[in-house]
Parts: C-alpha cells; structure tokens; sequence
C-alpha cells in the first residue's frame, strides 16, 4: 500500500520495546480470548483444537483460548467449545493482562469498536471479521494499533476464505495497485447467476436465495442493495490505494433494477451482468463504485458463479492477479482468521508486534465523481412502438457528444402489462463507445422528455476487467 | 503444509540465536548480492530502486544491493544498477561476511544449487525463482535453511507473479488441501487458447507463439511437452502436501497430440481443453499428473486464457480459492522476488530470520501408479467408415466395465490424407462415466487390435474443476 504525498495517519512509530517483550515472554503460550461464538466464532474454536499442535509448532509457542464472551450463556456451542470459557463480560478478554491477543467475531459497530480499542490500547494483538467496523474507523484502528505497536489484522473481513488483504499487503508490496474488480457479495452474485442461468426474475431468485439462507430474511438490503459490498470495497480501498473513505463517497447502486430482459441483451451483446465492485487509482484522485455491470463473457469474472467471490487487481508491474474463493460461510471466513491468529500470534511470541502495519500510509483522498468517470454504457429504454424512436434516441446521444457503437430495436415485451393494455412497448437497446458519464446523464435527461418513453431508462456500464 | 506421520527431514530446530542476531545488527541496512542480472534480475534491481523508501520503511531499514554477479561484464544492464557492483566471481556474494541475502535469479542447477547451498552455510537468507533447482533439491534445501535458522524463499518459483507460495504457506495454514488444478505454463496455454478460438493447428499456434516470445526456439519442448509444468507442480506438492517427489513420479505428457478437431469435439460436448497440472491429496497417497484435460467451459479455469496461469486450490474447510496472473514475464517475476526480498529482509532485521519453515514437514509419500486413477475419459477414434465399428468399440469398452456417457460418430474427417486416398476415415468421439484407467486402457488395448483402427486412439481425461 502506497500513497503519494503526506501521511496524516502515523503507521509508523520506531519499534523499540520488541526486544523486550520477547525476552518476557519466554516460551510462554500465547493466551487468546474470543468476542463473540457465533458460526464464524464456532469455526475458529474447532479449527484452533483441530490444528493445535501445527499451530504452535508454526508459532514457536502453544495458542491456547483462556476465555469466551457469549451474551447467552445458556445457548448451544460447538463441540470444541470448554464451556468453562464463557463469560458474559467482556472485560474479562480486553482487560486481562495474560491475554495477549483478541478475536472478535460478534460483528456490528458497538460494542465492538469499543472493546477492539480497549484492547490495542492495553497491548493486545487483535484479530477481526468486522468488515463494517473496519469500513466505518478502520484508518483510525490502524493508526491506534501502530501507535501501540500491536498487530491488527483483517484476512476475515473482506472475501471469507479469500486470501486478499495479505495479497494486497503482501504479494503486491512492490508493485502499484492500478484497479480493484470485484465481486464481494455472494448473495447478488447468486441471485444473478440464478436470474442468468434458469430466466428468473429478481423476485424469484431473491425468494430462492433467501430459502437457502444465501439472503437476508425478511430484509435482505444490506446485499442486494450494494452496501455490503460498498463496505468491503473500502476496506480493499485502504490496503489497496492508501485511501480512507466513508460510505458516502462510494457510489452504490444494487440489483433490484435488472429484468431478466436485460440478462438476455447482455447474452446477445456477448455480455454476462456482474455486480461489482470497481476501485481505480487514477493518480490525483480514486473512483470506486458498486453497481451492476456488464462485463464480456470470456472474462474470468464471468464463470465465477453462485455465492462465490473474486478480487481481480490490476498491479502497474505484476498485470492482473485474481483471488477467488468462498466470500463466506463460517468456515472459509475461520479459515482467514486462523491463518491471522498465527500471524499475529508468531509476531508476539518473537517480540516483534506491530510491524505489520509498519510502512501503511492511509489519508483522505479526492474521490472521482460519478458524473466524471469515463465508461462504456448499455442503455434500454422501453418504448412505444412507432416510427423515428429510435432516431430521436441516437440523436438526443449525438447531440451530447456521446457515440454508439451498436444499438438494436426487439419488442413488443411482454413485461410491462399495463402498458400494453395501452398499445405494445418495445426496447431499444444500445450500447455506447467511451463516454463520461455527465454526458451520457445530459442525453438520457433530454430522453426522459419524450413522451414515448414507457419506464424509466435501464443504464449499465460496461468494463472489460 | 502438513503430512501424516514422521518427518525424515527436520525443518524444525529451536530458534536461539535470533535476538542475539537483531541486537548485534543494530538498525544496519540489509546487504544483498544477486546471482544473475537477466531480465528478471534487472526487473528486481529496477523495483528495489523505485521502492526503495517504501520498502525501507515496511523492513524497518534501508536495503542495499551491494554486488550483482554476472557472467558478462560488458553486456548491455539495466539502467537502474549500477556498474560498479558487477562482479563475474559468485564468491564475492555467498563468501562476503557483509551479504545478509543472497538473491539467485540465474537459473539452472549448476552452479545454482552450490551458491544457493553455501550461502545458506554462511547463513545468509535466500530468494530464488529457480522452479527447475526446487524440484529437483527443494526439501534438501529447505532443510538446509532450517537447520542454520536462514529464510528460503521462492515465490518467484511458480507462477510468475501469482502469489501461490505464500497463499499455501499463510493462506490455508488452518487448512488441508485436498486438491490442486493448475495451469502453470504460460506457452501451452497460448497455444491451446489460440487453437480454440481461431481453429489453428498445433504447429501454427506454436509457430506464432513463438515469433512472440512466448514459445522457445528452436526447440520448445520443455514447455510444450509438460516438463516445466511438471516442474511447477512437484514445488506445489511440497507445500500443499509436504511431499517429497521426484520427476519420475509425475505423470507427463505434452500438448502435441491435440489436433484441431479435439477442439470442435470438446466444445460440442461443453468442454474446453487445458493443459493441467493436477495434484489430489488422497490421504494414504497422492496423485500427481500434467496432461491436456476438458474441463467445462462453465469452469472458471477455462476463462484463463493466453499466457494467464492459474491455481485452483481445493481446501477442507475453505473450499475453492483461485490464484490467476501473469505466469512468467521479467516484471511479474520480479514483483513476486522483491515481496520475498521484503520478507526476507523484514525477518533478517528483526531477528526472526528462519521461522517462516517452522513446521514444515516434507517427506517422501506413496504417488498413486497412473493405472490406478479413476477419471472420466474423452477418447477419440479415427476409423474406417463401415457399419458395426462404433459398437465394437462400445463393446471393448463395455467388456472391460468401463461404461459411456456419449457417443458420436462424424466424418468423413479430412485430416489423415494418406488414408483418405483409400477410404474416408470418420471419427467416433466418446465420453466415460468415472472409470478406473487400467480399464480403460484394456479396453483401448482390445481397440488397438482391431483393423478398422486409421490411427492411434487421443484420450483425454476430464476434470470438474
């Protein structure tokens, strides 16, 4: 992670008591408390027991869980849960003293924020899946954990079992981080390749995906809607161009537009609809953005179906590199907080905490508005069925500036039945060259006049990731 | 990575020296000597130069070259090294007491593995991208390192600037792998992708790949025929399962007997065909094998076209993770040596150097006899155009209890113009359900007999990946 310029953030204090801390701690185990056990939390218990013996013979020293923090103490756990562990106070993890590291697995901004502060603050190692948390005060975490010299760490919050965050911190420490194409959410994901793959409608594969316990019940916005992808994109967004963000900066639109209409033009464009999530490092400023996108179906994103996920970089030297794996469920999400409790585990057992972070530089940075990016656009626009629409279409684009490349009349559709009580709507579908998006905003307002316009404009952009 | 059982190599010595070391560094620069200044050693120089503040602050301090071996001192060099610190004389790197980290990027076995092992000797950390002297001395090395506490670190090795080493060795630490599926040569899978999508021969798509650099010449067997690929894979199984293999044990076989019309057939069966290499932890045994394979166009591996290269790995508890990128090229390449240099440095500095193989077992582990595999087949046979041949061979196959999912006969087929001058040869194109392949191949035997046969029967295995 690079930034150009000043650091308001300090990462980077010199590290002077590593030395120290090692020679006290001798060979002693290294003592974890878990907040929250829930799946994820259960997941990192069993995986703890399972691999103990790899685990400390990779830490140099045994890792053993002192205490568990539950808010029902009552409640069935995982097998290898000690259920003498539990607690319902959290002070007994975060205030401890022979507690050297910290996971926290109940999610949420409170009081997690709080706990996680208090025990950078007392020295402790932390380990957290909270990708909320991290998009809402990661910088300052960060900042908080460097200052402390303590290890924060992060694998679990963005891509489940994907290996991103030590990707980006890691693989990528020589090289610049151009773009950042993701699919993050595997609910949309799944609802869209159902939507693809079987002509559902989003009404139906959202109900499909809910029975499965892919969405939500009954408020499934958090997904659909993009703002947990918006969430994890901030997080990458961090690591991956040095920028702190809050959620109003990105913009985020969801999937509840997509008709199964647009899923077949797509196909015939040679197009498959993806919801992504797209960061790009333009040098004076960033853009990141979630929405629905078209992307060409040779692309890899293109067959990474279902609930799975995939983060594509774009490295300045390295060209493209993608990760792709289970986004959730609680056993790829334990995986990457494992491999982070060893991590984090083997830096305190050597005495040398804290220097993960060292060399992050994390800043407020100009984000690009929406009206100035530069993309290629797919447009439908349901239409009455009558001479010289299409014409007054191409026109009002031309008279913007912006040109089309290919452009098709079908119809009638059969979607809108009031509207065809009247008289059958048609679609004209186009797809444009590059073009900013304010003109293409400018065009579609000059359309939105016309009388023969029968829904709003389906607008997609188009990137070849 | 984990195994079963005893470890004849011991990877595992207590660490003693390490704070001693850090106290008697003090905050002194890392010294590093390279081995090799060819396109990948010049990308590593121009990357250490360009980050240079970036990765002094990530180590905690500054990283010096101070001596580039070459075997020409004339030859045109980078602009970024400086022409003072060439040397022709090795020892000037792996005997100067001054060195920390010794960086071979010559390639080869001779004098590779004896520079790499001295400076090993001498206590010096290692980065190597010599996937060839891996295969061949990985374990031995790695031991070698262990045992004098020293970093070994290859990620360079496999897959250019893919960050498969450090994903197995971090990622899935709280994993087990039970498979690998790789495409890890960039040559074949140009060749293959450029058969497929513009109907080209093996021998033209080789020439093009070759007037692009993509291919050896004259002689490109060593890509073409598997061995680099196999290569590739025996580094793989160290780490994914701490096996202990030699070359002999891989099953391999090249990309040369794949004609135009195998493409048409997989691709009207739903499948693409790729050149893997595959690796299956079976528990009681592994299964190592590079082949062409059909895998389905659905796949997210058959996205991965042209030089691309990707690793599917299949973990217990994670599930799927893919890594893809760039394979080979000097920058890649580079990009993954420097994060290994940073590493190296990082644990040099801090007195840590040698704990990245704690817990690393590697031994020898029984390698399933080809015979013994089970795999679905895609076999196609060019055969006189009379009637009763296609249920002849679906009776071998029959009476050997291998049992077929589909079956086509097309032709006359144009390819074989000798034969054709005496009768038209048509192709019968199957595919097995699972079947054992000792079967198979007695089933194919039976076949071999038959004179209706115009040429040796293609088999390819198939993979759902």
């Amino acid at each position: 992670m690079k930034t150009e310029g000043g650091s308001p953030l300090n990462l980077n204090p010199e590290p002077h008591a590593a030395s120290d801390r090692r020679r006290l701690r001798g060979g002693a185990p290294i003592q974890i408390g878990l907040l929250g056990c829930g799946t994820v939390g259960g997941g990192v218990l069993r995986l703890l027991a399972e691999n103990s013996g790899y685990l400390a013979e990779r830490a140099g020293v045994p890792l053993v869980v002192k205490r568990v923090v539950v808010r029902d103490l009552e409640k069935e756990r995982v097998s290898a849960l000690d259920r003498g562990l539990l607690s319902t106070n959290p002070a007994e993890v975060v205030d401890d003293p022979s507690i050297d590291l910290v996971v926290e697995v109940m999610g949420g901004e409170t009081p997690a924020r709080e706990l996680i502060e208090r025990a950078i603050d007392r020295g402790k190692g932390v380990v957290t899946a909270n990708k909320l948390l991290l998009a809402a005060h990661g910088p300052a975490l960060l900042a908080r954990a460097a200052a402390r010299q303590v290890d924060l760490a992060f694998e679990g919050a963005v891509g489940g079992g994907i290996p991103i965050i030590r990707t980006l911190r890691d693989a990528f420490a020589s090289d610049w981080v151009e773009r950042v194409t993701a699919i993050v959410n595997g609910t949309c994901n799944y609802i869209l390749t159902r939507m693809r793959d079987t002509g559902a409608s989003f009404d139906a594969a959202l109900r499909e995906a809910q029975d499965l316990g892919y969405a939500e019940k009954p408020d499934p916005s958090l997904d659909v809607d993009g703002h947990d992808a918006a969430h994890k994109l901030i997080v990458l967004a961090m690591l991956a161009f040095g920028a702190q963000v809050d959620a109003a900066q990105v913009h985020t639109s969801g999937i509840r537009t997509i008709e199964e209409a647009d899923h077949l033009y797509a196909d015939r464009f040679g197009y498959t609809i993806k919801h992504l999530a797209i960061g790009r490092d333009l040098g004076d400023a960033i853009e990141l953005r979630v929405h629905p996108t078209l992307i060409p179906k040779q692309s890899v994103l293109a067959n990474v179906s279902g609930v799975l996920n995939a983060v594509l970089l774009e490295g300045r030297a390295v060209g493209p590199s993608l990760v792709y794996g289970r986004g959730a469920g609680d056993l790829p999400t334990a995986v990457s907080v494992v491999s982070d409790v060893l991590d984090v585990a083997r830096s305190i057992a050597s005495g040398v905490a804290g220097m993960q972070g060292r060399g992050m530089s994390i800043k407020p940075r100009r984000v690009r508005p929406l009206s100035e990016i530069v993309s290629r656009y797919y447009l439908r626009f349901a239409v009455e069925d009558r001479p010289g629409v299409m014409g007054r279409i191409a026109g009002a684009l031309g008279d913007a500036g912006v040109s089309i490349e290919q452009i098709v009349q079908q119809g009638p559709t059969k979607r809108s039945s009031g509207a065809a009580a009247r008289e059958p709507a048609v679609d004209v579908v186009l797809i444009t060259h590059d073009a900013q998006e304010g003109l293409v905003r400018s065009a579609l307002d000059a359309v939105a006049r016309e009388e023969f316009l029968r829904e709003p404009v389906h607008l997609f952009r188009i990137e070849e990731p």
